[in-house]
């Protein structure tokens, strides 16, 4: 698979319908870093890269296209479902809250909500795939989506990052997935989990895709039982390094950020930056390091 | 007065001190509109810039410095002298609410709380620094504040303005008067006040500074009795426009901001936005509007 020109052509495709968001230089909690801020994207995540992208590549059949989602993806397809004129129907886990299911039924997709996690919601999306003839967008296993998201590392190369090293959150993996497909070892990428969520770390020591246990509190977005097979292949050909991180890391990163400068996001958009806060991650002298702030659908929400 | 030279100056003064703030374009409630985050300055808004300048420029003597306000320039008083080893001692109102006084707190200068508005705040701080002699740093009507708050309106056309007109939040005119001392008419700027908070409106209407009464959602922010002589000056002198929004307006604003795109501002942080949300202010066909977010210091915190 060629990355780089996926990427490229991604990038034309959803120009003009996601917002090139900002890239900042600031010191967060003693460390001085490059930042994007990635959770002012439509419906507060990067899902909107990937939900773009794959709707407008297509073809979409007249039946619409379905989605499962721990609910940042599930918003953004709808989004840009709704956006584009195609039917969707989105299927979250109950674990996805109050919060994300209100985001996704306010984008005017059908919605349904499935007991259990998000690879429960995965089943039932399957189903009616087969039944209806939908086109199924993956949360991150999809060429189509890892392009979109792959768009985020290229937006922030032109906007002058100099990182040396580029810390991500991972939950399936789309996220980074396309980091790496667009970087291909040019910084090097760091993903980032949760100790309790974390089915790429897992996947890189078994060697291959495996089942994980999923709770903690971002869970409803990194909560993935498997990581994807397009990133796995990415992250281990590139041999990349992970890094886990404790809920407790998260909850101060996330509450360091609105201290400091005014940022609020969500527990997974905070999980990056909460490797280098708790010193998970811990760059080497002169190593300049770069954090993706990814998403911002927290619960309760502020306002 | 040289006002384009004075905020030069102040802009190599306080360079490495305050975050170079990013600018975005944005549509917002349907209006593509340029906006600059300066709510994710230190403390959370622009008042870092004339705090840093006004006390960088001094001389401060041995007993430090002193300052009157809503809250916010507190924040910002009280985090450059903490960041230069200088005493500060900061008077606020009891309207300041616990947020903003926790605020000035944690930055470690010395609080007093004042029963009352912020008229009442600057009196005892007056009192204080007749007493000791400490230098008294002005919310908004000092050479060395407006000069700082003028620097933001430099910055931003470094990043590449483009707009016609800028709207902007008033409260003393710290910030308006700053950016009226930077653009000198090559924008149209616009006053945006509460209708309950409006003592630029009131001024240009007598012909001179006179006192209002003050209330609403921004009071803390944007309430000045009176507005401060030397915006009072660049106003009236250049003959700007004035508009007036409701709290229902401003309440509105905000939640836009967080729906819409996860920025999350104070009351006052939205006011400018309501302006155009509301249609209190309706550009011209063709007219690039750009407003300017400048203050997260929303009570209660939301995390």
């Amino acid at each position: 698979m060629d990355w780089r020109a996926e990427i490229e052509a991604a990038a034309g495709r959803i120009a003009g319908h996601v917002r090139r968001t900002p890239a900042m230089d600031i010191t967060l909690g003693g460390h001085a870093v490059e930042i994007k801020l990635e959770q002012l994207q439509h419906t507060g995540s990067f899902k909107a890269r990937g939900a773009f992208n794959s709707l407008i590549k297509g073809p979409v059949p007249e039946g619409g296209v379905v989605a499962a989602s721990g609910g940042n993806h599930g918003a953004a397809v709808g989004h840009a479902a709704a956006s584009l004129g195609i039917p969707a129907q989105i299927f979250v886990p109950e674990m996805a809250g109050p919060s994300k299911i209100a985001l996704i039924e306010r984008t005017g997709a059908g919605l349904t909500v499935v007991p259990g996690q998000y690879a429960d919601a995965l089943e039932a999306a399957l189903a009616y795939e087969k039944k209806t003839g939908a086109m199924q967008v993956h949360a991150y296993d999809a060429t189509g989506t890892l392009a979109g998201q792959g768009t985020l590392a290229r937006e922030w190369d032109e906007q002058g990052l100099s990182a040396d090293t580029v810390l991500i959150a991972v939950g399936g993996g789309g996220l980074i997935g396309g980091s790496l497909g667009w970087w291909q070892g040019a910084r090097k990428v760091v993903a980032v989990e949760p100790e309790t969520s974390c089915a790429l770390h897992a996947a890189l020591k078994a060697g291959e895709p495996v089942d994980v246990e999923v709770s903690g509190v971002a869970a409803n977005a990194l909560g993935a039982r498997r990581v994807g097979a397009l990133c796995y292949g990415l992250a281990a050909g590139q041999g990349i390094d992970t890094v886990l991180v404790s809920d407790a890391a998260i909850t101060e990163a996330q509450r360091l950020l609105w201290r400091e400068a005014r940022l609020l996001v969500e527990p997974a958009g905070a999980t990056a930056l909460a490797a280098l806060i708790s010193g998970a991650y811990r760059p080497a002298e002169g190593e300049r390091v770069a954090v993706l702030l990814c998403g911002a659908n927290p619960a309760p929400e502020p306002v």
